[in-house]
């Protein structure tokens, strides 16, 4: 299989995460990727009209995506079980998921905002939006955690992905100061070799 | 069951329309809903802290979302098969979904870049790129929409629900006059009364 690969997307990490847990990460060629809303990587497109990483090629030759789409595939491919098949863990372990998506979309919309878009053009609003939400979404994952302690799955490898990208390119919220129990959980989960792992491209 | 309700979402829709497929419409409650990415609504906030519609808050009183979460959701309750459950057509119907989910995604920040955004602070090249991920979208649609003409999922629910949106917020684009085979498409599956019908809040 082949994955178009960025190594700071936080939606690539998804799936290497649930890759390498399930003993798959060597099956995936990492392809090189330049995905910018603005700048469009023709290279992705001809595949994936989005334009957008994670974007994977299955053995068949067939494009999978987004990120939910590839982990789930990788997921039944490993015969894991970080998708819950049915019943109430399955609703909890993808409206997880969503939630983790849904602060790292409001994190990447504002810092699109901050590094990509012309200064000039900046709207603090819009900004304070996407910060709000990342906010919300930690106060719910801090109030729900210890509810998490002792099971695995999609929703806590999205959650973990997401904090991982607030230290990559937020660290001036200091999370962990407002979050105390997301910093104990985070500290734990961090132990696992598929969260600790880097990947890059081969060289 | 209650849902956060918005007449004019078109992830909202989709969740309608698969209600409507499997005869559970009518066990939703609608609630009015007051989205917007930079004045957040408290009352979806305190269900869901990305503060966005869809939102359901099942009959056991747990709140799922996005749209992909509450539309399995409901694809589980009425025993349907909108979701295939596994092999080459769950990967397809899937994919599909988020290809639409990211035209949609798309439109829409093309939508608040033009509309929400103070007129001064609008940059070219943003709206540019997400009017090039929806037509590589449509294209790509277009390509593969002879394959789709006897099956009907998730995927074929988004793609509707994406067209409609653009009829209703991007009808300049007039869509139709470059992607001929949508437009047949698009005419037989509006013959379904799901796709048909319009909802609105209760008066």
């Amino acid at each position: 299989m082949k994955l178009f690969f960025s190594p700071t997307s936080p939606y690539v990490r998804k799936v290497m995460i649930c890759a390498h847990e399930l003993g798959l990460s060597e099956k995936l060629e990492l392809l090189p990727a330049k995905a910018s809303p603005v700048n469009r990587d023709p290279s992705i497109v001809e595949k994936n009209p989005l334009g957008k990483v994670p974007t994977l090629l299955t053995s068949e030759g067939r494009a999978l995506y987004d990120s939910r789409v590839i982990c789930e595939y990788i997921n039944e491919l490993g015969s894991g079980n970080l998708f819950p098949k049915s019943g109430a863990l399955r609703w909890e372990a993808i409206t997880l998921q969503a939630l983790g998506d849904g602060l790292l979309d409001a994190a990447l919309l504002a810092r699109y905002e901050t590094f990509l878009r012309p200064k000039e053009l900046c709207w603090t609003d819009w900004v304070n939006g996407q910060l709000e939400k990342i906010h919300s979404a930690l106060t719910d994952f801090e109030m729900q955690i210890d509810h998490h302690k002792d099971t695995f799955h999609i929703g806590h490898i999205t959650l973990a992905c997401s904090l991982g990208y607030l230290d990559l390119r937020f660290e001036h919220l200091e999370w962990r100061k407002s979050y105390p129990k997301l910093k104990t959980w985070f500290e734990e989960i961090s132990k696992r070799e598929s969260i600790k792992k880097e990947w890059a491209l081969p060289t």
